[in-house]
């Protein structure tokens, strides 16, 4: 087993050697880089969508677009106008360093202000690679239960925000939101906490006002 | 990278040979043994506590619970008078079979018809992982989308059934049935796909009939 720990600790090393390099091309360059994670099916693309499409003519955006197989989203996101660029990874479960650093060569950062990374669906294992982000974004749908901060520690530990996502299903499925936030800002004091529905729009000027002040500080 | 894929082929092999030995010990004994896997909060430990309390009279069942912190599902399923066991991965983002070897210490087997394993919640990691079980069975929930058997192929590729639940939430969601089955059949001809909603008990005589079925196929 110790070789094998080893081998770990080697690879996440790695990984923050190149996220380093990133991180250090965004801020010459002033692009707000965000790691958006989730469950599978938590809404992720969907909140590109729509924040693509209302910030269109705010902030010029990009997407680098996680996935085991398929463009899918890719295709979903570039329809909105803005650049797109899919990662597959093969099997892999989650996105590294390296993998955003190639498929940023395929990215015009010109005058770019928004980079969003969004990550595979997996609520454990993105979050212990970072990906030369300023901030992960965790989202939760109310779908998946009040459960999960608790369950999932980690993930909501090493965000700054959580966004409860498809709030539009809160009277049809049982989620409290006082226990799920109660569970992430015991994790995470810091944490900000949005509740969301990327599909019907609901407060999505929260979100909105929280990326124009973190793209601000970047300035 | 070659050191790392050697070490990674090592941790499978000396995986499989603990879940043959698993699978010896569940034929002698005539245990049918199911590896439970999907999402975070795709409705596993809502799924086993119905089916755990409507098959009570019927079969002597016990579950083993994996989950990355606390033992929130453990007690969830106790509760139905079932034995349960709750293994803590501490981070780590699936179940192996040295684990459910491990675990199966606390179970009194005998007598045992139905061993219930709950991985923890992740559409990807799981799926490399044989833990002893004779069939895997994966859960989608409805509200996370009909494209996710595309986007993660592996899963379904080697599940016996995939459990459609949540249908109770089908006219508030967009989700294609006819699709989400479709893109399924494609990866694997043999899934037997069934709509329930493990919350509302929609359609949960269909998944008892093929419980009732694998089970006496082990005798």
């Amino acid at each position: 087993m110790s070789q094998e720990v080893t081998i770990v600790r080697n690879v996440l090393e790695a990984n923050d050697r190149l996220a380093q390099e990133l991180k250090n091309n965004f801020r010459a360059k002033k692009i707000l880089c965000l790691n958006l994670m989730s469950s599978p099916g938590a809404g992720k693309t969907t909140l590109l969508e729509r924040t693509l499409t209302d910030l269109k003519t705010e902030f010029k955006m990009a997407v680098i677009e996680g996935d085991l197989q398929t463009d899918n989203d890719a295709q979903r996101v570039a329809a909105t106008g803005a650049q797109a660029v899919q990662i597959n990874t093969e099997g892999g479960c989650h996105l590294d360093s390296g993998m955003v650093l190639d498929a940023l060569k395929s990215i015009d950062t010109e005058g770019l202000d928004i980079l969003f990374v969004e990550n595979v669906g997996n609520l454990v294992c993105p979050a212990e690679f970072d990906v030369g982000e300023d901030y992960k974004v965790t989202l939760l749908s109310v779908a998946e239960g009040d459960d999960k901060p608790e369950k999932y520690p980690f993930m909501f530990h090493i965000s700054a925000v959580m966004l409860l996502n498809k709030v539009d299903l809160m009277p049809y499925v049982d989620f409290d939101l006082d226990k799920a936030t109660g569970h992430a800002k015991k994790l995470n004091a810091d944490i900000e906490v949005m509740p969301i529905s990327a599909r019907s729009g609901e407060n999505m000027e929260d979100w909105y006002k929280w990326l124009r002040d973190k793209r601000a500080e970047k300035l």
